[in-house]
């Protein structure tokens, strides 16, 4: 196709431009060249020092621009005490509140030879990276058996139920639900974790961390400034993905409205959390032909491009037909998962890349670790992802093993603790 | 001490320079301050551009700076064929050399529409991010259930045998030995763990992967150009490590002589690979007083100096006493892991944190996966870990849960495969 194919290796930055032009119409690879090398000049250099506030109308780490790594923990809350709940909750955002801008925990961390360091200690140096600690609460903290745990029932979402059983779900109790959750993010795995670490152990003596997921490489990009990053299964992913730029769809899909539910008023200007642990059958994809992968994402692999035509950006025409039904697949991920197929939906996810070891058989557990958030899952999720289950042709090559649904709190101001409205 | 202690938050880098001036002599810690501060500002920032040789005398992610993200993986060979394992080394070294420049694995990944993609793409667009790829050859690929496999029995390494039982092992056979090692990092973890799954998915049929590990920061410096990091017990970690700019040591205690071994003379300008996966009793720890933990590490933890006195580049006085012994305890895990106590031997250390999820009761299964490069380790590692396991006082929180050795062979020219001379 051009003098590369001479080369044995082929820089995978200029494959980007050159390769997959047979794909479609010139023009449309054409386009997606110039655009490949457009970013390919500016590469995203996350800043270390970057920091974000804790404090706001909207928790931090939503529509924030992703950052490259998480760690994502969720917690059951082993005390019956309320005063304990709220007492912890007040540590935790006052451990935030420094950890965000790259402080320790406590301030006397080394100068007290006699007790225990407040803090950890293994992100001493080290910037603040982009830390954001995101807080939600499950159905299970509002009730649990039947009981209302810490009188809050009656301020219970309606929207917040235990996500429904999907089609082809193989949900592993030990990575599903929780009454509390923390999305840990930063430019630095170290940084996320010691994040993690220092809020499970303020907890101790109250709650439990009941699972942890580690993500290694963001999967969707929550800004125009950002690069469409690649899942493992080798496609640029969250193409289409809501941008934090994107104000009034932000509004209608992402934050709750103080008219969505009379019984929660304390959640608006919040959202909900879905997660959901995705497995990807690396082996058998890794041997599935380019053109069947293609078919069933309903993009190019080299440059996003819908099979309809076009660049990354360009909407899908899901009507257009070749020779043998339309370009875009009737069971296409992209089709099923578009707006248009969706009653208008659209998502704003932050998921990310992640592995796990090996299974029995030397078979890597790696996936995708979902996070979307959204308005009302009821509305904003289940049905797209019951249509997704049970009709999309990648799900072949997918398994569900986890998942998580919670409330997640406005945010706060200085003075306040994460979810303080809902205990007032 | 300082006005920072009525702030309620003090940045982790003041903190660098200022806390801890109480734990010994003013001058020592204002000699810490000074150096903590010099280094705080000009923080290291691996050019995502960076891309190592893949040939050369030795092979590269030895001497080469520690990156700051490691996939390491074993894997036992399948095949009972000695061509069919060349062929693998064959495939796997032309894999290295694209993917350690930033290029993928084969020429045509995506033109070909009819195949599976040669290479899986998840790093599609990204720098080589100073990716290194370093093999190494287990006991196992030589004797296994007393048979010579492929015919290598005879050019085996005297030095190459299984690791003896140390004092408090609990070695997970899942997490220990195997015929093949892969140690991939990079500045990014996506670019490694796309190398070794790709190493991984092109071995389909003749090896299998036998366990791996991901680490998310590293705890050693290889290079004087490097500020020590900290591991997951807050402390400094490598201070005291070889690093390659001292190329006398380096000759004397990392590369395989040709004298060392008559049946290996293959193996001169080569290594061996101590890996240990070293659990840290993370939440015993925390709850440790600051004195203890100094005490069982032998330096205090704001800056790394020994208790002995000076910065942290000073070098431990094991005689000077305090009032109740020496001020570097008979037990301190410093004393016991410095070259006077080892008949001179100094380290080469490349190890990683790593955090593998929680266990049953919610605890995290944390730790320092540990790397070592040694020319013998009959002499440089067996006789220290012996001393470490038997007489440390940190041993109290460690558990070493994983365990391998593998010879490293030297490195290659273009157009040789990696191990060839093993093999010619």
């Amino acid at each position: 196709m051009t003098t590369d194919d001479q080369n044995s290796t082929v820089s995978r930055r200029r494959l980007l431009g050159v390769a997959g032009a047979g794909a479609l119409a010139g023009a449309a690879a054409l386009g997606g060249f110039e655009l490949a090398q457009a970013s390919d000049d500016a590469p995203e250099t996350p800043s270390a020092g970057l920091a974000y506030d804790f404090h706001g109308r909207h928790q931090a780490g939503i529509v924030t621009p992703s950052q490259d790594r998480l760690h994502f923990a969720s917690f059951d809350v082993t005390t019956s005490s309320r005063d304990e709940l709220i007492a912890l909750l007040k540590a935790w955002t006052e451990a935030a509140e420094a950890m965000t801008t790259g402080a320790s925990v406590g301030a006397d961390t080394l100068t007290n030879y006699a007790s225990p360091p407040t803090d950890t200690g293994e992100a001493l140096g080290l910037p603040a990276s982009g830390l954001t600690l995101t807080f939600g609460f499950g159905p299970s903290l509002f009730t649990k058996d039947g009981k209302d745990r810490f009188g809050l029932e009656a301020r219970r979402p309606k929207a917040l139920q235990h996500l429904p059983h999907f089609p082809a779900d193989n949900l592993d109790p030990a990575r599903t639900d929780g009454d509390l959750c923390v999305q840990a993010c930063a430019n630095d795995p170290q940084v996320a974790v010691h994040a993690i670490r220092n809020l499970a152990r303020i907890g101790f003596g109250t709650v439990a961390m009941r699972w942890n997921q580690l993500g290694f490489g963001r999967t969707s990009s929550t800004s125009t400034s950002q690069q469409t990053p690649r899942n493992l299964m080798g496609f640029k992913d969250g193409t289409a993905n809501l941008k934090g730029e994107d104000a009034a769809e932000i509004e209608k899909f992402v934050w709750v409205d103080p008219s969505d539910d009379a019984n929660a008023s304390w959640l608006a200007g919040g959202s909900y959390l879905v997660a959901r642990r995705i497995k990807i059958q690396i082996e058998p994809w890794d041997r599935t032909s380019l053109s069947e992968q293609e078919a069933l994402i309903g993009r190019e692999r080299a440059h996003g491009a819908p099979l309809s035509g076009g660049t990354e950006f360009t909407d899908l025409d899901l009507k257009i037909e070749g020779r043998n039904g339309p370009l875009i697949g009737m069971d296409a991920h992209v089709r099923l998962a578009h707006p248009s197929q969706n009653n208008g939906t659209k998502l704003l996810r932050r998921g990310y890349n992640f592995t796990d070891g090996t299974d029995a058989l030397g078979r890597l557990d790696a996936g995708l670790f979902f996070i979307a958030f959204v308005r009302d899952p009821g509305k904003h999720y289940v049905p797209m992802q019951n249509q997704l289950s049970s009709q999309d042709g990648l799900m072949e090559y997918l398994q569900h093993t986890g998942s998580g649904l919670w409330a997640v709190p406005p945010g706060i101001r200085k003075g306040e603790y994460v979810g303080q409205a809902l205990f007032a």
